[in-house]
C-alpha cells in the first residue's frame, strides 16, 4: 500500500531571471515543487504558510493535484518572495532579492492528522525548526532533510544535530563540500554518513546525483534534457520524486533507494523543463514511466 | 583475439603543481598516458618523437611496459615540455609553459610494420597532422581522436573535416560546448554526430564521462577516488582504457562500447592517483578488473 509523506517547507512567489527568459510572481517555494512532484506517486500532505496576498488558484492548483492543504497557514503579511538569476550555465541562482514575508518568523505547526504520516521531507529551513517540526511527527518510517549553505554558515551544529536525526540527508555537491571543507566529494560523503543519517544524496545538477550509504553507492544519471528553461526547485522536485517512489516501496531497502533515486531524477528533468512548477503539473505517471525507462537505459550495460 | 593498438601523439616532460604536491620533469605527453593504460590490455605500438634529452630509462620504462616503440623518433633538441598548475578544484590545468621542442614541427611517420593496426587513437595535435596520420594506416577498425580547444578556436575546419572521418571523438565536457557553441552538452553531442563520428564520448571529470552514439548512450559514472593528486593525463589515460578493452572485444558493438566505457574510468582513476604515468603503472590486470567490478556496482540497480 502507498505511504502517506508530508513535506514542511516554503510556498513562495518567485521573480526569475534566465538569459533566455523570465518570469514575475510565479508559484515556488521548496514545498510547492516538492509536493507536485509526490503527488503523483502518493498521498501528501503539505505544511506550510503564506500571505494574504496568495492567490486562490494557486491554492486550487495543489489542492487539484491531491495535495492535503489542512497544514497550509494563511496569515496577515506577505507570502516568502525570491527574486533571483541565472547565468549562461543555468545551474546555481543568483539571490537578487529575499522577502521572508509571513515566512519569516513562521514556527510549523504538524496538524495531528499528519502526525502519523509514514515519510517526512523536511524542506530547507533554519535546522531548530526543522528539529522542533521533527518532534511533532510519531514514528515515520523515513525522514529526508535538504538544507542550504546559509545554515552551514550560520547554525553549523543545529544542523549537524537534526542530521543526526533523520535518514535521508539530500545537499548538493557545493554543500557537501562547504559541511566538510574538502573539495573531495567522496570524502565528505564519508564525513556526513559518519554524522548518523543512513543515506545521503549528493546532488550534482547536470551530472545527475549520487546515493551513499555505509554500504553501498549508487550514481544516477541526469536525464538528457536538451533545453534548460529554470533550474529554480530540481532540488525539491528531485526529493519528491525520490521520496514517492519510497512510498510505493513495500521495503525501503537497497534497490527501492536506487528506483527512488532515478525517479527524483526524472521529475527533476520535467520541472526544470518549464518555470515554476508547470512541467512536474504537466507530467503525468506514463510520462513519469517512459523517462524512468530511458534513464534507466542510460546506465545498463 | 587481442587487437593491435596504434598511438600517435605526444611525449613529454611535466612540471606539475597542486595545491598539495608539484612534480618537475616527469613522464607525460598524451602517447605515454595512453600506451601505459592500453598496455594493459593488448599490444600497442607507439609513434612519437623526443629529443636528445629523452632519458634513457624513460625508454626502458614503456618498452618494459611491452609498448613497441619502433615508431618512436629521436631528435636533436628538447623534448616536448609543459608546465602547468592546477587549484584546489583539481579538474582544468592551467598552462603555464609550453615549449613543444623538437614535438613543434613534427610530422608523425606510421612504420610500415604499424600500419595495419587494428584499433588507431590519434591524441591531441593539430587536426591536420591527424588526418596526414589516417592517410598513412591501412583500413583500421576503430579510430578514435582527441583534441583540444586551442585546434577548436585556430583550425576549426580541419578539425570538422578529420572528425568526420574517424569513429570515435574524445573531448571533454568545455570542448563540446566550445565546438558547437552551445551550454547545452546534449545539444552539442547531437551536433558532433552529425558531423560523421558514430561515437561521442564527453569526459566529464570528477562526473565520470558519457558515451553518444546515433542509437543510444550510456552514463559513465567516476570511480570514487578521495584523493586526487594529479589529474594530467586522465583523458588520455580514459582513452587508453577504452581502446584497450576493445581490442579484446570480439564484435565492436554497443555493449562493447559501454564496457569499455567503465575500463576507460578505471584507468582514468588509477592514473589520477599519482603524478606521471606512476598510478598507471602500478596497476595490473587484477587491479583493474576490481575496479571495474566496484564501478559496475554503482550503476547496477
Amino acid at each position: 500500500m502507498t505511504a502517506s509523506i508530508l513535506v514542511v517547507g516554503s510556498l513562495a512567489y518567485d521573480d526569475v531571471r534566465t538569459p533566455m527568459d523570465s518570469r514575475d510572481g510565479v508559484l515556488g517555494g521548496a514545498a510547492s515543487y516538492f509536493a507536485m512532484a509526490a503527488s503523483r506517486y502518493a498521498p501528501v500532505r503539505l505544511v506550510g504558510v503564506v500571505g494574504d496576498d496568495f492567490d486562490a488558484s494557486d491554492v486550487e492548483r495543489l489542492r487539484g493535484a491531491g495535495i492535503d492543504l489542512a497544514g497550509l497557514e494563511r496569515r496577515d503579511g506577505t507570502s516568502f518572495r525570491w527574486k533571483g538569476t541565472y547565468d549562461f550555465a543555468l545551474d546555481t541562482a543568483e539571490t537578487i532579492n529575499t522577502d521572508l514575508g509571513v515566512f519569516g518568523d513562521w514556527r510549523p505547526t504538524v496538524p495531528e492528522k499528519f502526525a502519523s504520516s509514514e515519510l517526512v521531507f523536511l524542506a530547507n529551513i533554519d535546522p531548530e525548526i526543522q528539529l522542533a517540526t521533527l518532534a511533532q511527527v510519531k514514528a515515520p518510517r523515513l525522514v529526508a532533510l535538504d538544507t542550504m549553505n546559509y545554515w552551514i554558515e550560520h547554525k553549523r551544529d543545529a544542523l549537524i544535530d537534526v542530521m543526526a536525526k533523520v535518514d535521508v540527508v539530500s545537499i548538493n555537491e557545493a554543500e557537501a563540500r562547504q559541511l566538510c571543507e574538502t573539495y573531495s566529494v567522496v570524502r565528505a560523503a564519508r564525513e556526513i554518513l559518519d554524522m548518523g543519517p543512513t543515506s545521503l544524496i549528493v546532488k550534482r545538477g547536470e551530472h545527475g546525483a549520487t546515493l551513499f550509504t555505509r554500504e553501498f553507492s549508487f550514481w544516477a544519471p541526469a536525464y538528457p534534457v536538451e533545453d534548460i528553461a529554470d533550474p529554480t526547485g530540481a532540488g525539491d522536485t528531485f526529493a519528491g520524486g525520490f521520496l514517492g517512489a519510497l512510498a510505493e516501496s513495500d521495503a525501503i531497502d537497497g534497490a527501492a533507494l536506487k528506483r527512488a533515486m532515478l525517479h527524483g531524477v526524472v521529475c527533476s528533468s520535467f520541472s526544470v523543463q518549464s518555470f515554476s512548477i508547470d512541467g512536474m503539473a504537466a507530467a503525468d505517471r506514463a510520462d513519469i514511466e517512459r523517462r524512468y525507462e530511458e534513464l534507466r537505459a542510460l546506465i545498463t550495460l
